[in-house]
């Protein structure tokens, strides 16, 4: 065997000053793939873009294939924490919680259009993490659904397919008014508030 | 100009056998792009599994590009049909006519899983055909929310942002019941339920 695989990265970087390096090699990665797709994406335009020598990239990442990976799973968690910071700022109900969640998700669809097609292209260069990405994402909704119902604010009956629901509702949503969005008139509050009333009240006649 | 553009396809066959051997060859590059993915998927391997002389290929489809194309437009006039004619079977309100389009959806992603992989591919391969098709079946969505609501069966502020949501919740559901499916107890009439009381009554408290 190799000593070194060249689909592992290396180990984490233990300077701060390493860690700065990491973050910009993953930023530039961010847009180098977003751009360019990955196929056309390279090591050297990454690593330019980063202000990074070249060689320097392999103290870091493996291959393109693995800087790839790191940065599908390092998106996945930036979507995680944009939802949980904003829910950690005030006390919310759980039907709020949700509202909030899916606001907070397109705020950072909006800041980062490039992921969608980058978590989008990893169900091909990469398809466990293209898996992990939304399999967390739904645990992580599941998991606020019974807490809401534990709490008496949901129904009781709720599960993962509720939550695979939810989900599907926030990326298209997302697609729709974050990344295509037409102008002005799309405000992504819309979007979250059609989603709420879903949740709220469904959509039957409001006097049912 | 050259007289031919090898983006477009000549015109539709005129006689029922180049239809057949049309409907042969999109049959066969459904199994080709869905096994391969685009990139590693060959004209020459399409027309072999179709049964048909390489040289046919031709008459039918400009090129790799216009087969895969056409494919992407086929497959979603299939999930059209799909929920048409099980919409036509029988008189349903608004609210039992979401829950069979799921249904019907989920069914047709069953029987042709690999309409996930080429649709989802077709964002990097033709990204026109790709939101063609999530705009055009959100249109549908729309205009069924907009007949409900008109019969006073649904609630008369719904506008396309609901439409991508259940447009959204139903991707999702096919996505992890009809392609991720994990067996027996993923059975999808339970996906098909869960949406259905999202829509109906929300996720709120049942006695709310």
């Amino acid at each position: 065997m190799a000593r070194t695989d060249p689909d592992i990265s290396p180990a984490p970087p233990a300077t701060e000053r390493g860690r700065r390096t990491r973050r910009k090699l993953l930023d530039a990665a961010t847009i180098e793939f977003g751009e360019r797709g990955f196929h056309e994406a390279s090591i050297a335009s990454i690593t330019r873009r980063a202000g990074v020598a070249l060689g320097s990239f392999y103290t870091y990442f493996g291959s393109k294939e693995a800087i790839f990976r790191d940065l599908v799973r390092d998106l996945s968690e930036g979507v995680r924490q944009a939802a949980a910071q904003s829910l950690a700022e005030r006390e919310l109900d759980a039907l709020e919680t949700e509202r909030a969640a899916l606001a907070a998700f397109l705020a950072f669809a909006r800041e980062h259009k490039e992921i969608y097609r980058i978590i989008d292209e990893s169900e091909f260069v990469d398809p466990e993490s293209y898996r992990l990405h939304y399999e967390k994402t739904a645990e992580r909704i599941l998991g606020r659904l019974r807490a809401g119902a534990a709490a008496g604010q949901l129904r009781g009956d709720l599960d993962e397919a509720h939550a695979w629901a939810i989900m599907g509702m926030n990326v298209f949503l997302g697609l729709r008014y974050a990344v295509w969005s037409k102008g002005e008139e799309d405000r992504p509050e819309h979007a979250a508030q059609a989603a709420a009333t879903i949740l709220s009240e469904g959509i039957g006649p409001s006097d049912a």
